[in-house]
C-alpha cells in the first residue's frame, strides 16, 4: 500500500570500492520522492524548475546495513509524514531481494522561493500527504485484522 | 527493433540553468548500454565490479539539439557496431515526445584488466553484438520492403 | 587547528532549483575526509581502490541552514572521533563567508573487504585519529586560556 | 601561458572498475572552464544561476589515453576559440605527471534564455575570449623564438 519505486543500480552509482557510493543512496531516495509526487499528477518540470514554491531539504540521514552492487534491483518504499502546515518528513526503506539494505529520512520545508520565507503547503502537496496518510492507515488496519 | 531504454529525467540530472547538465546525458546513455547487455543475460555485477575483462570507453561524443528538463520521459535507442575483434562503438539517439533531443557515441576497447592489454571479445559480448547486428538488419529489411 | 578543506561550488553541484543538490553536500564532506587522510601521508589510490581494508560509511546525516549557490567558496572543517577499535565518526561544518551553511556527520566501520568482517584499525588510521585528537585538545586548551 | 586548473581525483569520481567514470572527465573539464571565467572577474553565481544570457553546450567529445585513479593530481589546461559572434569552442588537455591522460572539447552557443534564440556575446565573454587569444598568441611567439 505504501508507494514503491523500482530502480536498478547503475555503474555510475558505484565507486572504486566496488559498491554504491554512500551519498548516491540519498539521491535514489529523492528519485522515489519525485516518482511519488508524479504519481498524484504533479508536473515534475514545473515543480522542480525555478518554481515559485519549493520544498528544500533541511535534514537528511541514512543508515546502511549491507553493501549495494551494480545491477542490484532496489525496491524503495516511501512514507511521507506531515509536520504542521509547512513541513514534512519522508521515511525511506531500500530493499534488495527482500532484505533491507538501507534506511533514510529527508525533512522538507515549504518556502516561497522569492523571499525564502516559510509558507503553508499548496493544495497539491496537501493532497499528496493526505493520499499517503490514508494508504498508510488502510495498510495498518488490514495488518491488524490479519493479526486478529 | 533496436534496443530502447526508458528513463525519466531526475532532479539530480539538472543544474542551476534549469536543464539537464550536459555530461549527465552521456551517463544516461551508459545506463542504456547496461540495460542492453543485461537484456541478453549478462550479470551486471560481475561485468562491472573489478572484472578480469573490461570494456573501457576510449572516446565519447554527444550533440544536443534541445534542452532537456526534469520530468522529461526519455527514450534512448542504441545500436552497437563491432569494430574488429577488440573494439565496438555504440550509437545512441535520445528522444522526448518523438523529437531527437540528443545523439551520442561511445567507443569501447576490450582489455585484460590485470595487464590493461587489448584482447579479443569474450563470447557473451560477441553474442550481444551479433544479436544486435541481426536485429538491425532485420529492421532494415522490413523498412526496405515497406518502401517497395 | 582542526583540518579545513577549501572548495568552490561547481555548476554540476547545483540543481534546477538553482542551489546545491542536497546529497552533493555529503560528497563534498567526503572530499574533505579524503584530503584530511592524504595530509597525513596516506596514499589515496591504494586506500580507496579495491583495498584489502576499507572504511565503509554505515551512517550519515546532514542539516542545511542556508541555500548554497554556484561559485560559493566553501570552507569545510572536519573533526574525526575514534569510537572503540573499529569505528570512527567525523563531524563536518561547512561555512560560507563565516556563516555555517550546513553540518554533517559520517560514521565509518573498519572492515576486511574479503570477508566484510569488522577488524581493528590499521596503524595509519590510528595515527590519523591520534593526530586529529591532539590537534583538537591543543585547540581547546588554547581556547580555555583565552577565556581566562 | 594557457589557463590551467588543478584538481585531485575524488572517490566519487570513480566507479566499480576502479578508475574515473568516463563522463566525470567532462564535468572536470567544465570545472576548469568555470575557474577560467572566474579568473577574469565573472561572478559564477550570476553567470550560472537562471541567467538571462547562457552558453549551453551543443557538442562535447572526449578521448581517453590512460586510466585515471582516485588521488591522481590532474592538471587541466584549456584554450577557448571564438567561432563567429555567438559560438565558442574550448579545447582541454588533462595531464597526470606530465602525461596526457585525456583530451576533450566543448562547443557553446550564446543564447537569450527567455527565448532560447542565439544572440551575440556579452562584453564579459568577448573579453574572456580576447584575453585567452592574446595569451595563446604570446605563448606561440615565445615558442617560435625558442625554436630559432
Amino acid at each position: 500500500m505504501t508507494f514503491t519505486y523500482h530502480r536498478t543500480v547503475r555503474f555510475q552509482d558505484t565507486d572504486a570500492a566496488g559498491v554504491v557510493y554512500f551519498a548516491n543512496i540519498l539521491a535514489i531516495c529523492h528519485e522515489a520522492y519525485e516518482e511519488s509526487i508524479a504519481s498524484v499528477g504533479i508536473n515534475l518540470k514545473e515543480f522542480f524548475t525555478h518554481p515559485p514554491i519549493a520544498f528544500p531539504i533541511i535534514h537528511a540521514n541514512v543508515d546502511f546495513f549491507r553493501p549495494i552492487s551494480c545491477g542490484d534491483k532496489l525496491v524503495v518504499s516511501l512514507i511521507p509524514y506531515k509536520q504542521g502546515v509547512d513541513k514534512f518528513e519522508i521515511a525511506y526503506e531500500i530493499l534488495v531481494d527482500l532484505f533491507v539494505v538501507a534506511k533514510a529520512q529527508t525533512r522538507h520545508v515549504c518556502i516561497d522561493t522569492s523571499t525564502r520565507n516559510k509558507r503553508e503547503f499548496p493544495d497539491e502537496i496537501s493532497e499528496w500527504l493526505e493520499t499517503n496518510r490514508k494508504d498508510r492507515e488502510e495498510a495498518l488496519r488490514r495488518k491488524s485484522r490479519e493479526v486478529m
